[in-house]
């Protein structure tokens, strides 16, 4: 059997850190592992300069936990794996452990297509602590990739200012799910259509295509390569006229559009994939508009990104439809969505929750302790800010915010009630949200995007968005901070005494 | 059913630019779907300003090719698809051509792990042109992707200087096999074990981990979380030491690395996270060597690149294990390379072999024509240089080798008669080379990067390593392009004229 139909039966319980396994291993053998936990997925910083992200990937976790168990050769494989001492890593009755465990736990989560901030929880899992420790791994691969995507389509989708945006991408795309989950997370982000045909079918939205430069050099020359096409498929005339020389192209797609309509047909358009695209679409333009095809579109492709798309609207270009492949699908600028997922809270022995969290010498690497819920405020037509608070604390009434960093208050006047973001998706290993068409989830993040005020969408250096902290859980992060602060100022006694987290006890 | 069982029962046929299906469809309209093409996968220049690639990638291209077809269901979705005038795109006859088809040509390809060059062929495809056109889309990702992962595993390796590096990357990766291929593909680069644990499953490579910072905040303190951990896993204890303050993990470490011992175990070091990572590796092995620890080693990680290990080593860091994720899986400083497949011969319609070749203004980007073999010379147990020639025109008596852009002599003096680095890996259809174990490759890549010259292996601005042409076929090229200039010159007239590559025909 080959390594694709190998990769495409697997289960994904072993796509998974080692580390997992091991320490699932270890909080089974101390009688953790069922002690009930909460981690939270979140990111420190928004890519690319930008304020936001538009999440997505949470689909595919849900399939992931549903999906959960180990399989037969899954243990076998464990059971080969082995010490320092030659001896076995795991034991059998941890194996046999395995075999059982499903994910029974409950998950509430940004829905795909929401805007998230810095240090929101995007999901937030709570279940026994092995089942938690042994989906991270899988989770953040898919948010993290997925949300990646999405953010930057939003921001090609930005600089497009309204054209449309095709995803061409699948080339140089990271592997084979690398580049359906790009299409899929591409279209979330406010693509128009993918080239990827398989996404298409997979997740129901546009795919477009005519043809390339093997085309025209298959004929012996290219009016001939252009009529042959014409003829073979007069629906779907979009011609690239860059083969040999830009213009002579774009004189023979003319004589070629002019021919199809002649039978009942119509030019889509041309595209244009080197050169000066500024200079050779004002030309193409107007020869177009000239022969009588003002409707026919100018699609540009060759390395553009947000940057290049927006250089080129300020310099006159005469594009209307933008292919967008390797910079999208790769996140070329930063292709990595640095999420993270933490623990941050652990029912203690007697069954009350401990709020847990790791510090930093980087204050934005240190994680937020509680079951978290994020409350969105809308003001105007416009979101204007959120707040993190804990659902166990719950919302206060004087609905005070501070601000994270400095615990300096934070003004929201006028906005109202606000609208929790993070909703229920999972409850006892059970799907209790029903995912929505890839199309509404576009429609959704488009209509977010236009609630955040212009200058949080900016390309770069986009102001932070205000995301405050419910005074209470602020107050007892500060707590924790101080304890770990004074633990560690009288320095390397390293038994009895509680660490962060045990001073606070709820429920 | 959801996302991912939907992806991996899918054949990869649709796994394709849809302007693929729409010229395969052309193709077969014009009666040229079975003439007889040559395609070759080459990239322009070496990635991450080095002078090489690792190729990798191939036994996903096999088994692809092996398994192409077309199901019912991929067929009824492209009955949907519609063009401009809301008629069907794809004609019902052309599907049912589709039905049929399967992969009947021969590929040959470097074997993975062959360092290659830029401009040379990795993968030659010669197949019914309708083959050729819809394998290209997977053959490029496949390729592309791994063998960016491959080369930028070797760049970190040589960084590492001997010392183990261990791939960290998956919650980095993107997708599910852009973690699996990307864990395969650093390991052919010299990787010595990966975290992930299907892919250790999957490709039968070695897999490593111990635990992660959760692991000490699910106990009280960091003294009794190492101890349990020793407990449940004592053939498996390298500590990370810095959730709290890095030399008081240290210390505990130690202070469990005696009662290991005590107990018949081993330490096997430690892990560094964070903080300065020279000085505080610096007194962690001072520390652990005091103690009785001199074989414990010391694993760093932390966003760490081959840059920044070479920097860290440069300062004297006392690291022995380099763990690197996000920036390996995602190539992060260049997330993609730029791997094409070109159209460089197409049988007539008398069955003579036309050669092709696309001009560009930038002269990197136009593609050399023919049906090539790379011969690659050694001398002094370095490889020195490699020569691109056409097998139908063969190598010449006098061995003559040319710059391919300036047409100057090249001198391989002394270095014998070379040996041809492609090889035939699919013929008729069907596999003729063996698959190597993973392992097996990555000696043989490790054995290769042996015999560069280490001038070519440094990690910025290296030389170009000398890539050749046959002067017969710098000749054909060179008449080939200046007719497709004098065509240019000339100006618009469109058709009757020959084409580049008409006026050559061999056979």
């Amino acid at each position: 059997m080959g390594i694709l139909a190998k990769v495409y039966r697997q289960r994904l319980s072993l796509l998974n850190d080692l580390y997992q396994l091991t320490m699932a291993a270890g909080y089974w053998r101390h009688g953790l592992a069922d002690r009930e936990a909460v981690f939270q997925l979140s990111f420190r910083s928004a890519p690319f300069g930008g304020s936001f992200v538009v999440s997505a990937g949470l689909e595919s976790v849900t399939d992931f936990l549903q999906d959960f168990r180990f399989e037969q050769e899954d243990l076998e494989y464990l059971a080969t794996l082995r010490g320092s001492d030659g001896g076995r890593l795991f034991e059998r009755r941890f194996l046999d452990y395995l075999r059982a465990l499903r994910f029974t736990g409950s998950v509430d989560a940004m829905p795909e297509g929401t805007l998230s901030f810095a240090h929101e929880p995007l999901v937030r899992v709570q279940a026994p602590l092995i089942q938690c420790q042994l989906v991270e791994t899988a989770l953040l691969t898919l948010i993290n990739f997925q949300s990646l995507i999405a953010t930057k389509a939003a921001r090609v989708c930005y600089a497009a200012a309204g054209d449309s945006v095709l995803e061409f991408g699948l080339r140089r795309a990271q592997g084979i799910d690398g580049g359906l989950s790009a299409s899929r997370a591409a279209i979330i982000g406010g693509c128009a259509a993918t080239s990827n045909v398989l996404a298409g079918k997979l997740y129901d939205v546009p795919v477009r295509g005519t043809h390339a430069h093997s085309w025209v050099m298959a004929f012996d020359d290219e009016l001939t390569a252009f009529r042959a096409y014409a003829e073979a498929m007069p629906n779907n005339c979009l011609f690239l006229v860059d083969t040999y020389e830009t213009l002579e192209g774009v004189r023979r797609a003319i004589q070629v559009g002019l021919e199809l309509r002649r039978s009942g047909y119509e030019l889509n358009g041309i595209r244009l994939d080197s050169g000066d695209l500024v200079e050779l679409s004002i030309a193409a333009r107007r020869m177009l508009d000239e022969a009588g095809f003002p409707q026919a579109v100018i699609v540009a492709s060759n390395d553009l990104d947000e940057y290049e798309i927006q250089r080129l609207k300020q310099s006159g270009a005469k594009i209307n439809v933008w292919g967008v492949g390797t910079r999208l699908v790769t996140a070329f600028d930063q292709p990595a969505l640095g999420g993270v997922y933490k623990l941050t809270a652990l029912r203690s022995d007697q069954g009350d929750w401990v709020y847990k969290l790791k510090l930093s010498e980087q204050a934005a690497k240190s994680t937020n302790p509680g079951v978290q819920q994020v409350r969105r405020f809308n003001h105007g037509g416009r979101i204007r800010g959120d707040a993190i608070f804990d659902v166990h604390l719950g919302w206060p009434a004087d609905g005070e915010i501070v601000n994270p960093f400095t615990g300096e208050g934070m003004a929201l006047d006028g906005c109202g009630e606000g609208q929790d973001v993070l909703t229920p998706v999972i409850r006892s290993g059970e799907l209790v949200h029903r995912p929505l068409a890839v199309m509404s989830i576009r429609d959704s993040a488009a209509g977010q995007l236009e609630l955040l005020d212009r200058r949080y969408r900016e390309l770069s250096a986009a102001p932070l968005y205000p995301v405050g902290m419910e005074r209470e859980l602020y107050q007892l992060k500060q707590k924790l901070i101080a304890d770990r602060d004074c633990l560690r100022s009288t320095g390397g006694h390293s038994t009895g005494r509680p660490t962060a987290g045990t001073d606070r006890r709820i429920e």
